[in-house]
C-alpha cells in the first residue's frame, strides 16, 4: 500500500509535511463516530461494536478533550493496555510537568489515530523516527487514554520534590488492607498510570510503547497489563460481556446515561481541591481466578456463588438480566426455605443496598498471562473502578470479606491514583494542579 | 438478552436440547463466510477482517473437516492463544487416542462457534457445565484449531508408551541449537500442540482453556502465549501488517494463492509415512525483542538492518512493498558505493534465493507479557511457521546467524510439531497415526 497515495489533505495544522494513512481513518472517525454526550460535557463514543458489528470491529475516534477525561464513560471498549510508572530519582517539579505536557501533546495525537513527531519516518533518517510505527496504517481504534496520579507523588518521598504536598486531597488516602489480599508489589501501585482502552490491541500497546519511549529520563515503567475481553459495559447501547467465570459481569454497573448517578458516584465535586474537580480515582486490582477449580463446580454452585443464573444473568430471585435483585425472596421449592439469593452471594454483598449506597463505575477486563507452573492458566479479571471517593470501593470491598466468590480469586495487585479532570485545548494534563 | 428468545431453530441434529445463542452466530457465519478453496481440498474463509472492516471484526467459522488443517493457509485471523501440552506419565496408547478423540469432537464444535458438551448451563445442575461459557454470546470468530504432536511423543520415553515409535517420519528431527538462543525450557517444547487463532482473543482463549480441560488426566498444560496482532498475512486479500520494530512483516511470504508453493514448501508429500501425508511441520519460536534500543536506532539504521524502508516496505534496492528486491543493486549516492541492501540486511539473509530455494509460510503473531524487572515492555514476536520438512526451517534460520537484526531480538522459547492431514467426517485428529 502506497502511503502517499492513500493520503487525505490535512483537515487541520499544523501537521508535519509527511502525510500518514492514518490521517484518513482519523477523518473518517471522527465524522460518524464522535458524538459529544449530555451538558456535563463528557464524550463518548458510538463504534461498530456497539452497532451490531463484531466485537473489536470499532474504528472510530473518541475526542481527548472535554470536560472529564476520556476512558470512564467512553463505552468500554474491547481491549486494554494499563501502565504504571515511577518517577525517577531526582526528578522535580519540572520534570513532571514536562512530561505531563509531553504525554498531553502525544496523546491528543494518539487518540486521534495519529503518528505522534516526526512520525514513522522522518526526513531526517540519522534520527531515530518519533513514532515506533506499529500502529501505521490502523485506524483510532476509539483509542482512549485516561491518567492518573499516584499518592506517593504528593506525599510519599522526603520533602516535596513535585511541590504538590499541600494539593492532596483528604479523601486521598491509601487503601488498607483487605481479608484475601496477596498483593505482589511488583504489580502494584505507582506514581502514574495511564489505562489505553481501544478496539485494537495494536493501537492501545502503540500508544503505551510511545507514552513509556516519550517519558525516558523522568519515569520508567513501573509494570504493565494487557486486558483482552472488557466484562463491563458502561452505557446500555453495550451488551453485558462475560467473565472468565463464564457469568455476565457489570449488570448492575453505572452507566454512561445515568448522568446523575455519575454526578453522585463517580465525578469528584466541591469536596476536593479544584485541580481534581470533574476528575475521579481508579481503583485497579488484579485478581487471580482460579479457573480449574471453578470448572468442576455445579452449575448450581456457581449460580448460588453469583446469586445469578449463568446463561442469563438473571438474579436468583428470579426475572431477566436487568431484574432488581430481590434480597428477601424465599428459595422455592427448597425443602430448607432458603434465602433465593444466598446471604454471602456476590451480587448481595456488592449491592449498593448493603453498603450503604455505594456505587462504583467498573471497567474491567479478562487477562491471561500465559501458563503457571501447576499446568493451570494465568488467568483474572483486571478489575478497574472508578469512584468519586476512595472510601466507596473500600466499603465494597470490605463487605466482600465473606463473599463466597473468595474461594475462587486472590487479588495479587492494586493501585489507587487520582484521575484529574478533562484536558481543554490548549492545556497540558493535570494543569490546575500546579497553578 | 434472553437466550431462548434468540435462538434459531437448530439446522442439524444432534444437538443438546437447550437451544444457545450461539447457533445464530454460527449458521449466519457458515452461510455468507465459508468457501472452499482449489482442487486439493484447503478450506478458507473470507472474513469482514478481509473486506475493509476493522481488525479483528471477523465473525465467520472456517470449516473444521478438510483435507489439510485450518489455520495453515486461512487467512491469518488477527489474535492467538497457543498451547503447549504434556501427556502425563503413565498413560498410554488408549489414554492419546481418547484424548484426540475428545478434542476432535469438542473441536468441531467450537470452531462452528457452538458450546461444547451439556453447554454452559446443563439440565442437571448438580453438574459442573461442559463449556465455561465465556465465550457465550460470542460469534465464531472465524475461529481455527490446529494440532500438533511432538517429537517425545514418537521416540522421547522409555520404551513406546503410545505404540507410534515405528511411524516416527525420518525428516522429524529435533531442532538443533542456533547462534543467538537463549531458550527457557518452560517455553519450549511438548508432546502436543495447539494453535488457536480468531478475529476475537476471548474465543480463542476460550477453546484453549476448554480443551486443556478436557485433556485433564492425560495431559496437562505445559505453557500457553497469546498474541494480539498478528504479523504476517497468508493470503493476498490481506493488508502486510506490522511486527513490533513497527516495519511489515511477512512481505514475501506463502500466500494461500499459491497453490503450487504450497504444494512444495509446506503440504508433507509423498516423503513421509501416510499419517502425515497432507500435513506439515509447525515450528513455533518466542522471539523477545529489545524494543527499547531498538527504538533509539536511527531511521537509516533500522532500514538497512531490515533491508526495507519502514514507511511502504519496499526493499532498498527500489520499488514498492512487494517489488523482488535486488540484491546485486549498489546504492544510490554513496560514498562507499556498497550494495543497496547490506550484505547482512534480514531479507537478504532471509531470501529463499540466498537458502536454496527454501521458503516457510510465516504465521506469527506480536505479543506483549506486561513488563520486565528493568522497566521494559515484555515484547516480541511469537514466531509461528509451517513447512513441508523442519530442514527448510533451519536452512533459514542458521542463514540468519550473522543477520544484523539479532542485536535486537532473544530466541527464548522454540517448538517442533508435526500437523497432521485434515480430519475427514467420522474421523479423530491423527487417526490414520494408529491404523
Amino acid at each position: 500500500m502506497n502511503e502517499a497515495a492513500s493520503a487525505q489533505p490535512a483537515s487541520e495544522s499544523p501537521e508535519p509535511p509527511r502525510p500518514s494513512r492514518r490521517d484518513l481513518f482519523g477523518a473518517i472517525g471522527a465524522g460518524v463516530a464522535g458524538i459529544a454526550l449530555g451538558a456535563a460535557g463528557g464524550t463518548v463514543a458510538t463504534s461498530a461494536a456497539l452497532s451490531g458489528g463484531g466485537r473489536g470491529s470499532g474504528t472510530g475516534t473518541v475526542p481527548f478533550h472535554g470536560a472529564h477525561q476520556a476512558g470512564i464513560v467512553t463505552p468500554a471498549q474491547d481491549r486494554l493496555h494499563f501502565a504504571s510508572f515511577t518517577m525517577i530519582d531526582g526528578t522535580g517539579r519540572d520534570e513532571l510537568i514536562s512530561l505531563l505536557q509531553d504525554w498531553t501533546v502525544a496523546a491528543e495525537r494518539l487518540t486521534r489515530g495519529r503518528d505522534i513527531g516526526t512520525g514513522v519516518a522522518p526526513d531526517n533518517a540519522l534520527l531515530p523516527p518519533d513514532d515506533t510505527g506499529e500502529a501505521e496504517g490502523l485506524s483510532a481504534g476509539n483509542l482512549t487514554l485516561t491518567f492518573g496520579m499516584g499518592r506517593e507523588l504528593f506525599a510519599g518521598r522526603d520533602g516535596d520534590p513535585y511541590g504538590i504536598r499541600d494539593r492532596l486531597p483528604a479523601a486521598f488516602a491509601p487503601l488498607p488492607s483487605f481479608a484475601h489480599d496477596l498483593l505482589e508489589p511488583a504489580q502494584s501501585g505507582g506514581d502514574l498510570c495511564i489505562q489505553a482502552c481501544a478496539d485494537d490491541p495494536q493501537v492501545a500497546v502503540h500508544a503505551i510503547r510511545n507514552l513509556t519511549r516519550i517519558a525516558m529520563g523522568r519515569a520508567h515503567l513501573a509494570w504493565s497489563q494487557l486486558g483482552f475481553g472488557r466484562t463491563s459495559s458502561t452505557s446500555r447501547a453495550q451488551d453485558t460481556p462475560r467473565n472468565l467465570f463464564g457469568f455476565k459481569d457489570g449488570t448492575a454497573n453505572i452507566m454512561a446515561e445515568e448522568q446523575s448517578a455519575l454526578g453522585e458516584h463517580v465525578w469528584v465535586g466541591a469536596e476536593a481541591p479544584a485541580w481534581l474537580r470533574g476528575g475521579s480515582y481508579l481503583v485497579a486490582r488484579k485478581i487471580m481466578m482460579t479457573i480449574e477449580n471453578w470448572d468442576r463446580t455445579s452449575l448450581q454452585e456457581q449460580e448460588r456463588i453469583v446469586g445469578r443464573t449463568k446463561l442469563e444473568g438473571g438474579p436468583l430471585s428470579g426475572g431477566a438480566e436487568f431484574a432488581e435483585p430481590d434480597f428477601a425472596a424465599i428459595a422455592e421449592g427448597s425443602a430448607a426455605a432458603g434465602p433465593a439469593i444466598d446471604v454471602d452471594a456476590h451480587i448481595r454483598l456488592a449491592h449498593p443496598t448493603q453498603n450503604g449506597g455505594a456505587r462504583i463505575l467498573r471497567r474491567g477486563y479478562n487477562y491471561v498471562d500465559g501458563s503457571n507452573n501447576l499446568g493451570q492458566l494465568g488467568a483474572g479479571l483486571f478489575f478497574i473502578s472508578f469512584q468519586r471517593d476512595p472510601a466507596a470501593f473500600v466499603t465494597l470491598q470490605r463487605s466482600l470479606k465473606g463473599d463466597l466468590m473468595n474461594e475462587y480469586v486472590r487479588h495479587v495487585g492494586s493501585g489507587l491514583w487520582a484521575v484529574p479532570r478533562g484536558v481543554r485545548a490548549g492545556e497540558y494534563l493535570g494543569q490546575a494542579l500546579f497553578a
